[in-house]
């Protein structure tokens, strides 16, 4: 999704409110980041900027709707949901000891392990201290749940590695944890500050959040790297086995005796992908992310304002749409 | 300082309320370690048992005082000082791929940097999440204004490894922001919790936590290794300047041309720390930390309990006892 793009459909469908609290987002961001001097100052500042597309503060922006009065609570909630995100990078590309993030160089591979740990750790200091500033409790206890669903989901994401026999069950579990959770909690942040249903809109974030991690694991199957910005099969050779791997391995006997650790060139790695294609898993996991999506949607109708419905449908939209 | 011998001075001094809710503590530690699955579990339970002697929890309890109305928020703010003091080490243990904590296996050296630096950040979250459950947003900020500021402490000690010319007022910032601050934290929320006088707990906490932690590098320099259960010198060996040094380069010009990169094995650190005892310096450190140890007493007649200023006053003489 583009963010520019998806924030004018937003904005069309009657979130006026929006563009003026994305660009008060970005100042205060670059204000935390610049706030604890010039070392932190730059990585934090490199870290936020990777985060790229802003999709969860959209969430917080639209769940928490058009009313000034939940405004100061809007945007401390995103800029915090935004901060942990980023914290989560900026620890994940150390333990992948990764180099390009978005195409720019990591905070790990500009400045090292020590750095960028301290980084993650300053952001989620951060994210907790914008939420405080707010003076009510409510939002701390969703985003610290989502971070701690975060930190169980990036385990899990280890301790599955290299397991081809990896159930859907428990790779459904996984991404819950470790993606929809934080949606969840911008659906829900946002609710909480614009005095919304809290339970509906938080549903709402898990499913679209769940979607987006399917269809991005998809999206690293079918490539194409011009769009992606890498390679195809990342997680291949990362060992990470995604659902479009495990409904492929029921279709074809090859791909249930692969050998994930012989997986070790980026052209071995397309080698599996273009198997996985073949069996037609890619369409399948598609599938079942539209059907999330769709899922997500169907609660919608029971808020108050057709005007908040129709931008949450837009954002939703705007998860499947990428891959379109 | 040894826990049990500093609490039942404490008891003795008008803290009955103490044991009951160090007892609590450990309980709801152990809880917490236990509820996020097998591998967590072992592992945020092997780090909060390294944590050792709760110095931090005890300063929650007794600027908390004993109304049992206090007491749950007392019991919540000492469990999140904890686990953020628990969090940091698992981190500064990655970072220096430490073996070894209190004569145990690191998390790092037992389950790798990804199961370490996961249980790093599951701790901090929780810190948050146990606060938010008092719902009051006060020790949220509190908390996270001290956790960024470790942080901070962190990589100004990273920035200013192996300068053997670091300024005593930069050392003096760096202890403050990586281990006073968490110190007067403690103070901050006990005060909360009670109904005390915030401002000067928290000045006090702040005060035996910069003492606390310029006796910390003497002894790193003093020895001997039976009491510390290192060798003398590991502050050397990791490039850190700590005041000794910085009091005894003043004295003795062959300090002041120390090349602290040649200092590589664990004789020549001893020899250096040989050099830095015999120009007076380590007893000069001393008395720094002795001298901050009672400007923090001697604003406690200001408060209104004899009976918590006493306790107050062991705790901070617990400090300097270790010492002695």
């Amino acid at each position: 999704m583009a963010s520019a793009e998806a924030v004018a459909a937003v904005v069309e469908a009657g979130g006026a409110h929006v563009p003026g609290l994305m660009r008060d987002l970005e100042e205060r961001l670059a204000t935390i980041a610049q706030s604890h001097g010039p070392t932190l100052g730059e990585h934090a500042g490199a870290t936020i900027a990777a985060g790229g597309k802003r999709l969860r503060p959209l969430l917080v922006f639209v769940a928490a709707g058009p009313d000034p009065a939940g405004r100061d609570a809007a945007l401390r909630a995103a800029v915090a949901v935004e901060l942990v995100h980023s914290a989560t990078l900026v620890h994940d590309d150390v333990l992948d000891a990764a180099v390009l993030r978005r195409g720019r160089p990591t905070v790990v591979a500009s400045a090292g392990r020590s750095i960028a740990t301290a980084t993650g750790d300053l952001l989620f200091s951060r994210a907790f201290a914008e939420l405080a500033g707010g003076g009510t409790v409510d939002p701390v206890r969703v985003l610290s749940d989502a971070s701690s669903a975060l930190v169980q989901g990036e385990l899990l994401q280890r301790e599955d590695a290299w397991k081809l026999q990896t159930t859907r069950e428990r790779y459904l579990r996984r991404c819950d944890l470790k993606t929809a959770r934080l949606f969840r909690a911008a659906c829900e942040l946002g609710a909480l500050a614009g005095g919304g249903k809290v339970a509906l809109l938080g549903e709402f974030g898990e499913r679209i959040g769940l979607a987006f991690q399917i269809l991005d694991d998809v999206l690293d199957v079918s490539g194409p790297a011009e769009r992606t910005g890498k390679h195809r099969g990342t997680d291949l050779l990362d060992g990470t086995v995604t659902l479009p791997l495990i409904l492929a391995r029921e279709r074809d006997p090859e791909l249930e005796r692969l050998d994930l650790r012989a997986v070790r060139t980026p052209e071995q790695a397309e080698g599996v992908c273009d198997a996985i294609a073949a069996t037609g898993a890619l369409g399948a996991a598609r599938e079942e992310a539209l059907a999330m999506v769709a899922d997500a949607k169907a609660d919608l109708p029971c808020l108050p304002e057709p005007s908040q419905q129709a931008a949450l449908e837009l954002v939703a939209d705007s998860v499947v749409d990428r891959y379109s």
